[in-house]
């Protein structure tokens, strides 16, 4: 089985550059499994910003919705970087998916994997409560799809100002 | 003296299931103090979802209120849980109490307790400031009320995606 | 080299005291770097109340711009706090300046200054994405000042309730 991970942390914590040297370290070229959808500028803006930083060696998947067939269908040596759950929650949400099957999908298949996978998330949880439901809907929802995949994971990173803490 | 602990952690953080393992882990049949008041379904939900978890090794009492009365009354040889300060302090502060002579009475009973306490926490301070001053004066309390806590506590936790990392 | 700190952590986390203890411990009297600006009087009751809790072991400087310059004047052998840079930054963004040039001035002097400075900042990333465009732009570059003043400094603590847990 390849060795999973899960790096969390606030915005601009670190966490994907972090992600991005733990994935080089498993083995290169490795795959970025992007769950970003460009739909709106500022979303677009940043999703150039982050391909600008990678270099030729990585190869890029796009996965908004099915994560766990993305996995599954680029299983083989290369290490992957899932960039980031707290999107691929929000795709799934937008879309009328049921996120709580494609989560257990997705812990389902981590034992099964050869190659390993670098998933990255955001802590969303740890501000005020939101005076709208459907912002507290989203980060229960968040903080679930966190724990079942952090519970799934080999190891378990907390960033904080671009360093990360090893929780497990 | 019985021994005291605090767990925090932003929402969904698997704080909540770590105090109860924790406090099963202290003692059994154990004592859940639930602070929390059901004023409206949403929160009626969340109480109901976090009770179908408990099992029988529990016994609940409710202290929205005088928390320090409900943990001298129950004072022991049973472990107790109280679950959560947060709530604890949303109920002092819509009721017009003072919050810091309650969190000043409860520091000061900490160390004549026999039976050991398990306390759970939000981290409620960790976004962009809040744009209304209630909500900023009452993320201040929070943090005030959690420093004093943990100062008075034996041990404290920060849950980070369902795992605990020990701060003291 | 003077040795160089940063703590962070949200609000009310217990890191200006934290602060205030490791500065005093490298070297008294110390001298106190303000970034606030009392633009308010809710503003200025926290520097208030601030400054109430500060002995006579401090010698105050206000720098809400000039940050950079005012730890070049102000080096010598006494240890500097700086509290904080998330107000820094704000002043910044305020008053139209370059706020990444302004960090990329700050982290250029570090190395040269021979006494000891501890800066303050702000966890603002780990709640909801907030509605409004400021401020995600400001969590952003809140967040990337925090990553490279992090990134230069020779220690990195994050407060939880009172307590630093090392970093770095």
């Amino acid at each position: 089985m390849g060795k999973s991970i899960l790096i969390t942390g606030g915005v601009r914590s670190g966490k994907s550059r972090e992600a991005e040297r733990m994935t080089l370290a498993l083995g290169q070229p490795a795959i970025y499994i992007a769950t970003a959808e460009a739909h709106d500028d500022e979303m677009a803006d940043r999703i150039a910003r982050h391909q600008a930083r990678r270099g030729p060696e990585w190869h890029t998947i796009g996965a908004p919705l099915d994560l766990a067939g993305a996995l599954r269908d680029s299983d083989g040596t290369a290490p992957r970087l899932v960039d980031c759950l707290t999107l691929w929650l929000t795709n799934l949400m937008l879309s009328g998916r049921d996120w709580e099957a494609e989560t257990r999908r997705l812990t389902a298949l981590l034992p099964e994997l050869r190659a390993p996978v670098v998933f990255v998330t955001n802590e969303v949880g740890a501000g005020i409560v939101p005076e709208n439901k459907l912002a507290r809907d989203f980060r229960d929802a968040a903080g679930l799809v966190n724990q079942q995949i952090a519970a799934a994971c080999d190891e378990l990173w907390f960033c904080v100002a671009g360093h990360p803490m090893k929780v497990k």
